[in-house]
Parts: C-alpha cells; sequence; structure tokens
C-alpha cells in the first residue's frame, strides 16, 4: 500500500513539474540573485513549502523573509515578493501583492491559474500547471486529497530552484554549513 | 538546467523512499490511527516537513500538534510522538522524547540512523536510509545540498501515509474540507 | 534609568486601561465564554499579544486558535473571531473578519480606532483609547515608540479578562496545568 | 470585575519589576548594543514575550532572532543568547544555552531562581524575583494563575530595555518606522 502511495505522488509530481516551463525558472532564478531582499507569503501547506525555501534560500546567501518573520524588514523597490498561491485569488497574498507593488517591489507569482486577479500586481509568473481550490471537481490531473500536488510540486520546484542558484553562484557544499543556524 | 535539477531530486526521493521497509510504515500508520493525540518534534526543515503533515493529520480528522503550538495539550500515555531526525541525535527532540517517554506517551522515530540516542526512547522506527549531518562527508547518496534528499523523503513519505489513512477511513475527499481552515 | 522607562510603561498602561469601558470587557468574556471555538488574529506585535492569549485561554479550557495555526479547524456560526487593530484598518484582520461574518461567526474587535472600517463586520468592540499607526503625529497619550501602549495595554487587558474567566469558571488554579503542554 | 483584575496584575508586576537590581538590566542594555547578532530562547508564554522584544529590537537596529527563526544565523564568539526561563531549569533553553557557550558566545539570563542549573552557561543574569514553575506552592507573592506574572514583567522588563536603548542610540521616534515591516 506504501509503494501504490508514494509510486503516485511522485509520478504526479513529475507529471506536473514537467509541464513548468523551464525558462519561467530561470528568470525566478535570476530574480531571486538580483534582489537586495527576497519576501515570501503564502497560506496553509503552500506557506510550508515557502518556508522550507526561506530557510534555504537563506543558506545559500540570499536575504529571505516570510511575510510576518520576527525580524522582517521594509520592502523597498529593489525586493522581491515571491508568493505562492494556486489559484491566485487567496485574499491575504492579494493584499501583500497589492502593498509590495505600492513600494515598487517586483512581484513573482507561483501558481496554476494564469488569469487570476494576482496577473494585475505580478511582474513574472511561474505556472506549474495543476488543479487549483477554485476547480476542485476537476479531478483529472491527481488522485490525490485536496491540493497536495500543488504543495508537493512547489516543494520540489523551489529546491530545484536552489540547486541552480547553487550553481550559479558556485558554491561549495561544505561551506554552505557556514549561514546555517548552529544553536540545534 | 531546471530539467535537470528536479530530474535529480526525484530520482534520488524515489531511491531513498523506495528503500525504505513498507511494514514500518505500516505500522506507523497504524499507531497515527490509534492515538488520541498525536505530537510532532522536528528542528529546521524537517520541522517543516513535520508541520505540512500536522496539517494534513487535522484535515483527515486526527487531532495533531507540533511541540509548541499554541493549543498544545497535555501528552498522556494514550498520545503518539512522532519524531523527525535524521540523525537520530539532535539535542532538543532528544530531549522531548525523554519527557514523552515520562508520561508513557508512544515514540516513533523517522531517521536515518537506526543506532542513536533516540533509540532508548523510540518504540517504532521508519528508516528513511540516507545520509545525516553526522556523516557528511558520506556523499555517495545524494548530489543535493545540505540534509534536502532527507527533508524531501520525509514530505513524500507523510504525504503517502495521509493517503493510506485516507483510505483506511475511507474519506470522501470532498468531505475532507469540512475540517479545513476556511477563515484564509 | 531603567526605573525611570518602567514607571513610564507602567503608568501609560494604567492610563490607557483604565479608560477602557469595563462592561465592554464584561461582554467580551461573555462572548468567549459562550463560543464553541475562538479565533485570533492581528498581526505584527499586536499579534504576539494575542498569541499569549490564545495560549492561556487554552489553559482555561477554552478551544481558541491564531488564524493561519497548523491545526486551526473551520469557523462556525457558534465560533467567535476576536480582531486586534489599533487602527481598524489593517488590511489581512478586515479580510478574516468579512470572511467570519460571511460563515456567520461573531467577531469582537479589541481597537483604539472606533469609526474604522471593521466596525462593519464587528458584533462587540472593547476600545482601548491610545493613538494609533493612523495619528502617530498625536503623541499626546504616549511618550513610549511606535505602537507600544497598544500592545502593552492589549496584553494586559487580555491577562484581566483570562482572570475573570478563571473566576466566573471557579478553576482551581492547581488544576489548570492539566491543561498545560509538559513537553517542556 | 475587571478594574479589580488589571489594578491587582499592575501592581504586581509594579513589585516585581522594581526588585529587578537597576544594574543588572543596564549591563544587558550594554551587551544587546555591542552584540553583533542576538539570539533569544525561551518557552511557552515566555517565549512569546521574548517574541515581542524580538520585534522591537530589529526596529531598533539591533539584529534580532528567535532560535528557529526561518532566517536564523549561526551564532559566533560576537554574538549574544538571550535566555528566558524563570526557574532556569527548563530543558531546550538549557541545552541551547549549552550550545552557544560551545561557540563562544555570551549568555544572559533573564529568570527568578539564581541558582539553576543555567548559572553554569550564564555570565549575565537579570533576575525578577517572583515565584516558578518549581515553587509554585509558594503563592504569597502573586494571586494570578499559573506563571502569568513573570510573562508579564519579562514582557515589562523587556520593553524598559527597548526605550534605554532607544535613548542610548539617540533614535528619532518618527525614523524608527523605516526599519518595520511595511508589507501589513
Amino acid at each position: 500500500m506504501f509503494e501504490e502511495k508514494y509510486t503516485l505522488i511522485l509520478s504526479e509530481i513529475k507529471n506536473a513539474i514537467s509541464a513548468v516551463d523551464a525558462q519561467q525558472t530561470e528568470m525566478l532564478t535570476e530574480r531571486l540573485l538580483k534582489a537586495d531582499k527576497v519576501f515570501l507569503i503564502g497560506v496553509g501547506r503552500v506557506l510550508i513549502s515557502l518556508q522550507a525555501f526561506c530557510k534555504r534560500l537563506n543558506h545559500l546567501g540570499i536575504q529571505a523573509f516570510c511575510v510576518g518573520d520576527f525580524n522582517e524588514p521594509a520592502i523597498t523597490e529593489n525586493s522581491l515578493l515571491v508568493v505562492g498561491s494556486g489559484s491566485g485569488e487567496t485574499a491575504i497574498p492579494l493584499n501583500i501583492a497589492r502593498i509590495a507593488k505600492k513600494y515598487g517591489a517586483a512581484v513573482a507569482h507561483i501558481g496554476s491559474n494564469a488569469n487570476s486577479s494576482l496577473k494585475e500586481y505580478t511582474d513574472l509568473m511561474v505556472r506549474i500547471p495543476v488543479r487549483t481550490k477554485l476547480n476542485l471537481e476537476d479531478e483529472t490531473d491527481s488522485r490525490q486529497i485536496m491540493s497536495s500536488l500543488f504543495e508537493q510540486s512547489l516543494y520540489i520546484l523551489c529546491d530545484s530552484i536552489c540547486l541552480m542558484i547553487s550553481d550559479k553562484k558556485n558554491l561549495v557544499i561544505k561551506e554552505l554549513w557556514q549561514h546555517h543556524a548552529n544553536l540545534e
């Protein structure tokens, strides 16, 4: 039963992520490297995937913050906001994206719905073409529960981008640990 | 470049997770279904994978808490503590496991090192056989940075267990959303 | 210097909190006791004061959640949302309050500005009459930095309500610890 | 009833905090100003008081992190760890303090028990002389529930130190907002 389940999950992730436009991920990688500070926003398990991304970006020497962090600084026109939202219609991320644009920051959207309300505030979209909360009836693309496939694909996509950043910065794996928390 | 990276990640996860003993995951699933309350502990990105697990367990009708949550209740002899720790030597999880045993709770360890200090407090281990912080020099099993492979495999393993729970409980996908936060 | 500072803070809190309408706090206490579940929302240090409240409410046997918690359940018409916002204009709390009303939940606002956008969604307001982010120039009421006075007054007000709840429920102090997390 | 409760709380805080040795708070203030990075650790509502402190320290231009933050950096011999623990016996803070000393960092303890296990790792103690979890029977000093008095006193003590830092740095209140998160 376990084998059946992980095989299903990994095969669904592979289908979803191989349908992503690689050029969009290259552009996001460039934006991440160029930004003075990176801010991340999402809700629920989508936020959790971005939190894993946030931690790794910091290990790679990129200053990243989840919105609401205790030491979140002010966003500026040199910053990048990354919004994770399958539907692109989640209220809090929409609000935050609107405010980020007001301060002149760039906004990247990782989501599924290319024609969402977020589009108005978005400089760059990386599209993971899977079902979203808005079209849950459409179960053709995933046999998993709820929005698991988007959350999983987001996690793996972000880790792929981290490996791309690591290459571009010619980082030596052993030296990465110097940025890593060492208190536990 | 993106394709090379996600292919690497997915293939490493597949190797790691297919080396897990399926029977151990069945036993963990049974323990999760039997416990009155489930507690989860880990640090860093391992904790983040468990937080995703925690959210989904609650959607599936299982009362789960990450240690430190604002509404964390008291652990009892009917509870299960799930410890995520590759090395099984992380200080905070070790401490928490020791305290959990003092209260008579069951302790499950998802990790890599089968002969760790955690073993003393562990009723059940699910072993993901990849390198840990303690043997980072041994890079034969992963070309990724840091402990990414353990964190990713843990995430996918936990989501596989969620699908197993969903089957065992005969849950209807559409009805799951009734347990889901609806405020955003 | 330390004495000067804590004397200033305590005297400002006393002024602020003694200007609160006691009847409003009684009504909030009743609502908290009546609700099947309590949800709390705020941002920044206001959220932190509510998190302290959330933890203590759970100790007192009241099911409380901060919006975004890993085990946040669905809000219903029997639930209470408590919004902390000095100005009553903070975007995320406004959104959450609007959604809470849609589900038929009661909404209580603890804030300073009695005529804010939140008013539309509010069943009950507890007003702490101090300056807010919107009228920071008006420094007559506090010599402290930023919105410290609101955050401190909110913290003390919430702890006062907890003592009121403890009395009303005739709770025995020693027995409270049974609801308290015991894993650390 | 509300008046009786807030009067009790404010008078207990005043008693507790006026018994603190002002010189210890001056020394802690100096350490905070001198450190390249500040780390904060505690559990439960004690941690929540430190999180409020963490946020404000960052506003004041001091780099502060709660242990476990997504962007927590490595601690070094130029860093300061602030431990909040009434009893000085809480397992996780003890562990973290031990590790911090291993890396050569300074450790400050804000607590009640002057002769705790933490003493071995502590360079500086600020003592708030109230009861702790270890001597709960001794209820002479507080009529509040659980450890509320320590948590409240810690919150107010930390905000007093922030005002001292603001004075020492000659910070202009209006300019502080430039360090403040602006995304919500």
